[in-house]
């Protein structure tokens, strides 16, 4: 009997002008300079359409990121950005991560209806609960929004966008010019949402979209946003540092799906890598250095101070952190970082007790990928680890974080795609649908009733996922 | 001595799919089917391209426009099209129509900043402080906002926004990669602005753009609207149905802008007019025919009853409306509708007591060109008006909202534009730079010191426009 055909990846590409390298911009193959210029971010998310990729996918910070002496702390906003990438590209999906604390659920839902329209069913949204005090200072507040309260804000506003989304019947528009009826009113009802954070009429001034929704994607990692994505998200993207944490991640979320009555094998989990790629591992090895030596000490050492909440800088570089100044579990409430983003606390504490880092060894690896697990080695390594993760349910696709672009991107596309595709591990060419349908993942219903000359003028939709 | 050169118009194609008299979906020459797909709007840029036109605009309501049977009643989302746009042309400017009353500064000023390097500097901003009580309650409220306070707000909106645009030096990015000096941080500001309405720290996440600030364009026509363009503008949509009417008002608004210690001429004037062309009159007049024809009255009576706060319904339609009860002026600020757009509702109470219209009249009126003022005729009765209008101080230009579209656009490219240049009203081709050199208006300084050692490592911008 023949083995049995291994699963297909799926493969998202990260876009990041510079690269996920913190000192990708010094690079001479890094086109962090031309971060602005539209040209650039088409001929990105092109290489990834010739590489057949699944999506190109976009993170959002709603301040400037960083210091912007040290870093390219800003630039184009990805919503903005996706819908110049749409009329330039053909099937690649288009994933724009927006936020739901401090977004209206109308103007954000109007606009990746409008995407989805413009993309012809390529919208994606990674619904994005963060806020920490740099954002909330943005927008009218002195402190950042606590991290739970974000996420029951984020469940009301996805409730409200996807009632929003379903406000107009797929078969609503009739456009009969003779009878001069461009849509069925009763095909269009109003939403007529109160709760704690929104009061919202509807309908959607946006007819009903290819897909119905973007594909719903979510960035999770702490406890609230791995019950968010296993209630709600049809992508996961995350960020486990080694196999054995993403296996657990994966069968912890894809269970915690099936508890709230969802299909088998929903969401899709799609770990991020950044893979520093070279034709021997030699060579490999010797782009790792460049960028590491390329790697400006000191904002490294603030940005880890700031996320632990100690000053690292007076600490020996080459020793790991003392147990004793690191914040405990009960700490992190209280600590305005952390209560940002509990979870990178957690992984740098983790990972600087367990692997008894240095400090010199922590800032590079929060350097190395921005977060995303580094993976230095020649294409098949590449290939290999990827589909080592596959084959223990670690991931069921990836979230490819090149360390320097356009480079990376063009050399995982030209020596790592071809393996996977060679191992069945990869499609090898696209087939027509919608990003939802790529994914496998459900149209999701109008909710009108069949139409009838019965049809009640204004129809109830359930509300979103109340298993 | 030869007379002097005519002044040259600027000329600005509003977009809206089906056209903008009301019936214009039933005509078979409308493209309103076609309202979600991207490649028309891109054919209607690409023709308004073709015919040198300065700018395209598009309109907004943050809620379904009118009656879903009755008309058009949703579409693409205006900034998000633009930015499809945007990728599809080279010359052209983009305006987009955004409301001050429900955006939040922060993500509406990157949004267009971001639309700006995109398109390499054709952005324009139509400063929008609406908000009847459809887009209320789809954001939290009960009831609108009252007019004076929606025009408070918007002041403190476009200043806040100039100072998030203003955030970046020109010269702030610096891009060394060999001292690992992304930006100077001297050329990087806070924003730190507190108000009645927004506190924002900034700086922006978006460098500065080409523009510095989009083109600001202002449709006003209220006594706080006129203001407002007056002391802010840079553009000016207007709609008077009288050439009488129309100089006054440019006079008024360049009179009171100079007040405002503004340079001569500012802000340009551009009245719309919705032209019906035929190739004789006799052809002119059967199509306007045709279009109100197709007029559907039911919707077109319960419009007028909206927005008049009167049944019209019950009024004879062959005769004027009885003098009595017409609103008076010190009901309007008790009446929803008229509180929500006073302006619409003077002039309909204008003209039906100056010209003694039916109701059958003025409905047709309204639905002639959503508010417009038609001229119905050949290419040279058309091209006539425009100079006469142009000739008489009560135009810079037009903003041309076609009857019909994509028809009416084609038509007034390939058969008004042509006369317009051959009278020297018009060019005859694009010249290089940005919208706003395009208008001739000044691009904002971004009010950093000139960089030395000795720069202070904050600097404050002065508050906008407070002369």
């Amino acid at each position: 009997m023949p083995a049995r055909a291994p699963r297909r990846l799926h493969l998202n590409a990260f876009l990041h002008a510079p690269g996920h390298h913190d000192a990708a911009w010094r690079h001479p193959d890094s086109g962090g300079h031309r971060a602005l210029d539209v040209d650039y971010h088409i001929d990105l998310a092109r290489t990834a359409e010739r590489g057949l990729f699944d999506a190109v996918f976009l993170a959002d910070t709603l301040a400037v990121r960083g210091r912007p002496d040290a870093t390219v702390a800003a630039g184009l906003e990805p919503l903005t950005l996706l819908t110049a990438l749409a009329t330039a590209t053909e099937h690649i999906g288009l994933i724009a991560t927006a936020s739901t604390t401090f977004y209206e659920p109308y103007i954000l839902a109007r606009t990746l209806a409008s995407l989805d329209h413009i993309s012809h069913g390529r919208a994606g949204w990674n619904v994005a609960a963060g806020g920490d005090l740099a954002e909330a200072a943005n927008f009218n507040l002195d402190e950042p929004i606590e991290h739970t309260v974000r996420y029951e804000r984020a469940a009301e506003f996805l409730d409200v966008a996807t009632q929003l989304w379903d406000s107009w019947a797929d078969d609503a528009v009739v456009h009969d010019r003779r009878a001069g009826r461009y849509a069925d009113p009763q095909r269009v009802r109003e939403v007529a949402h109160t709760g704690l954070f929104f009061k919202v009429r509807g309908p959607l001034n946006v007819q009903r979209t290819p897909q119905g929704w973007p594909l719903l994607v979510h960035s999770a990692s702490s406890a609230e946003g791995q019950e968010f994505a296993a209630r709600y998200a049809e992508v996961v993207l995350t960020g486990q540092q080694n196999l054995g944490d993403a296996a657990a991640f994966a069968l912890e979320v894809k269970s915690r799906a099936a508890a709230y009555g969802r299909e088998a094998d929903v969401p899709v989990i799609m770990p991020s890598i950044a893979p520093v790629i070279g034709s021997t591992e030699t060579e490999a090895r010797r782009l790792a250095r460049e960028l590491t030596e390329l790697h400006l000490a000191e904002p490294g050492v603030n940005q880890l101070s700031n996320l632990l909440g100690i000053d690292v800088a007076g600490l020996d570089p080459e020793r790991p952190i003392p147990a004793g100044l690191l914040p405990r579990e009960e700490d992190l409430a209280d600590h305005r970082f952390a209560r940002s983003w509990p979870t990178t606390t957690t992984q740098l504490t983790d990972l600087a007790i367990r692997e008894r880092l240095t400090v010199r060894q922590i800032v590079a690896r929060l350097g190395g990928g921005r977060g995303h697990r580094t993976v230095v080695g020649t294409p098949e390594q590449i290939a290999d680890s990827m589909q080592e993760w596959s084959q223990a349910g670690a991931a069921d696709g990836f979230t490819i974080a090149p360390p320097i672009l356009p480079s990376g991107l063009t050399t995982f596309v030209d020596q790592v795609v071809p393996l996977l595709q060679r191992r069945g591990l990869f499609r090898t060419e696209y087939d027509l649908g919608t990003l939802r349908e790529r994914f496998g993942v459900e149209r999701p219903e109008d909710h009108f009733p069949e139409p009838t000359p019965a049809t009640p003028r204004r129809t109830a939709r359930p509300p979103l996922a109340r298993v």
